[in-house]
């Protein structure tokens, strides 16, 4: 809500910000504050110290992913608080967070920096950067050289730009899109995976189960279950004309303890 | 020159293209149809195909980095021929490559795509990004962030999307911008260095002999010799009042078979 | 018991095999049919075929590890019977394993072989091997030349011969020889471990509370409770007149996450 | 010869010793006195103190390893003297060195040791261990179990406990046995190759030429040379009834730089 501020603490859990609705609220990793605005998705790994501030008078909503759950049966959580204010320098508004400006220049890595902890260092992937990608991907496809997981369907995955690897150690992140009457075809994982409707409408299918979904909805793919979905999208009722879809997983745990499975004709 | 071509081809040499002067030709590199203008760096990695073109009326000048010297002594060189001309969708000359519309969002991978060989599959570096990208280090450290490598001195390093790496395994390329006034302390490394002069004018120091460089200059810095850079730019002969320096060094050999040293306090 | 035995299956869950009292029986993993003796560890990677059978008219007891209970959270586990029978051939009872004949010596990989699974390609370690190599290092330490974790204790993990790493994805396993008197200093680390009492006798001590083990004794160390154990061996109670730990913990998962963490003074 | 010293160095260059007459000698690293008998294989990594000492009233011959060439044009060689003299701990002659009883048990890591530098912490990989792995694979092969590289032809390659990987970073070493009127399929391989005939004879190929080499001969396949060996060892002539190999190469520097290729239908 306006003007609501979140004292700043620190934990071993890994956490990400993916921000639904609204603009104006940043938060303060490490002293450095990032803006938060709708699509963006902020990676925020174990152990560092953070804030969080509503600058603006109106009301903003995010998901918050943590992977609490895996931490708590395998008894390794840690939590601290930090100071009890954050300074005046740190409650700008900047346009870019530092982070960004060091380490979101494409394919370019600042000799200067090397990642103190695991996770990535880039702490904001902007929704225009990602809107752009999907879009190329439909582009490319449709002259004719591929690009797209299968007709129709455009996939980025949110990765470090240290080493490739998920923005993670414990959650991958992912963004969808299903061109406006594409269906994806059945895939069956490992790992639980939730989705977040960003924009658009269409139907889900989870095991057995159909449904349809539309602009703000959340569901979860539970580990093995076959999931695919079809776009209904109308032009007006999506930004991109599409089914946009925001999805989290529990996928670096399975593939890095080698219990990961695909299994594509289900 | 203008007009000219050069035959597809392939060979196990790593090699890339730095653009010094000019604008217009492209290289064909797997049928993708990439731009070429000055700053941009476009790492070729072995065994692809590739064919170039100069669509303009200017002539244009290139820096051609390969490792044949490396692959000589090894013994590891392979090459071929491939088809005697490119198709005439291969000429046309797009604003971006398709491994850019795929490869170039900050921080996020397509998931229609895995590198099928080693090297970078991001086949240009465009100067824009490098250039925000060093200009945002040097910002940075004026505002006490730092984010430089030392005082005045910004670099970045030209590295795969696909996983951190350099863009070619045996190949190393950065960018170096020493703000004016401002001079590198005197480093050390196993590995040969050649430097490029793309922009600015200043004092290049190795081993026990100084002297001045301007635009347009190479020079080498053998293994194991003291390397720094003062900086005399003039406000009028650079674009960004620095000392711009293109550097590219054979580090990943060194680095992959653990010889890799580097000594700071010469 | 005598005669028994456990029908060919395998499952996703990564297991091993302690073997604490009797000789006789026999695994079958594979088609490779192993024997077991006291002091032998076992490890068993997830997916493999395996059978039991007990060839002797003695009762024999082992410990069976499995990573079920983190593979129940995740919703991992798939589960397999296989043949009803085992084959003549396969109930023999050789002194050597078919996987120790191929990766059992030291330093040595056969060029014939690569591991087609995670964990150890190696399916038997010995307890020969385990008893020299801790005898080796308390030698090396009376000697001067250290070789021992701290005075009077030593340790070897149990690792795959393919690539040094745990001998399973999920599980660590050690064995710890403490020497008579002598007592470790007080570790805490996220993880769970279980140790049995193999040999010897003394006191242990976990977070507050201390008490008295001897030989066949199990006790676990919550994550992040220190631990530390004294010796009080008698020459009589002891193979090695020193008191004997098998360990296992989950600590690899911890590690793949980067989620472990290490305190050594409490 | 009998009563020789080298005095104590050190070297960039990763080097190793193969003995191929005689025993007695002992090779002094970091001071840990490694003893030298026909047959065992001694690794030595780069940067490591070691000095040589012959105690017997024998000559002796081994052969030396080194990647000189490769670091000489690469320019990453460095080179120290020592201490004048050994002292007379260092003189005696251990059954085993240190390096073997901390790390020459199968599969068993000691948890006081992490390795310093690259290459193998094993400094003796002894000759009885090197037949017996052989023996075994050509048992299993007879028994209908697999277990060589092709009918009659047993392999293995000497690994670092450490990690798996080759004993240098820039050096690979194997021992081949061709049985008894066996023959080895050409396989062509980028990257050189230098054979010593350590026991039997038989006749080998490379490229378009064949000729007979018996016990002692030493000989060299160049890089993507066709090589292939057959068994003309007679039942007197060879400890093991079969043409011994020993063998080493510059492999790792080809796939460490993603230079290896083979082909083994020449």
């Amino acid at each position: 809500m306006p003007g609501e501020d979140a004292p700043e603490h620190r934990h071993t859990q890994h956490a990400f910000r993916f921000v639904v609705e609204g603009s104006g609220v940043w938060t303060v990793v490490g002293g450095d504050p990032v803006p938060m605005n709708r699509g963006d998705f902020l990676p925020q790994a174990g152990w560092n110290w953070h804030a969080h501030h509503n600058a603006t008078a109106e009301p903003m909503a995010w998901i918050d992913g943590l992977d609490i759950p895996f931490q708590y049966v395998t008894e390794a959580q840690f939590f601290e608080f930090g100071r009890d204010e954050i300074t005046d320098a740190e409650r700008i508004t900047p346009e870019r967070s530092r982070s960004e400006r060091l380490w979101g220049h494409p394919g370019l890595r600042p000799l200067s920096a090397v990642p103190a902890s695991p996770g990535s260092p880039l702490l904001s992937y902007k929704w225009e950067y990602t809107d752009a990608a999907l879009r190329d991907q439909l582009l490319l496809e449709k002259e004719g050289f591929g690009g797209t997981v299968e007709p129709g369907h455009a996939a980025v995955r949110y990765s470090s730009p240290h080493d490739g690897s998920d923005v993670l150690p414990t959650l991958r992140a992912e963004f969808h899109r299903v061109a406006r009457g594409a269906e994806t075809a059945p895939v069956r994982e490992t790992g639980s995976s939730v989705y977040q409707v960003f924009d658009g409408s269409g139907v889900v299918t989870v095991g057995e189960k159909s449904w349809t979904v539309g602009r703000g909805d959340l569901f979860v793919v539970p580990s093995w279950e076959p999931f695919s979905a079809r776009s209904e999208s109308g032009t007006t009722d999506s930004d991109s004309g599409a089914l946009d879809l925001f999805r989290f997983s529990d996928a670096p745990v399975f593939e890095a303890l080698k219990l990961a499975r695909t299994q594509k004709d289900v």
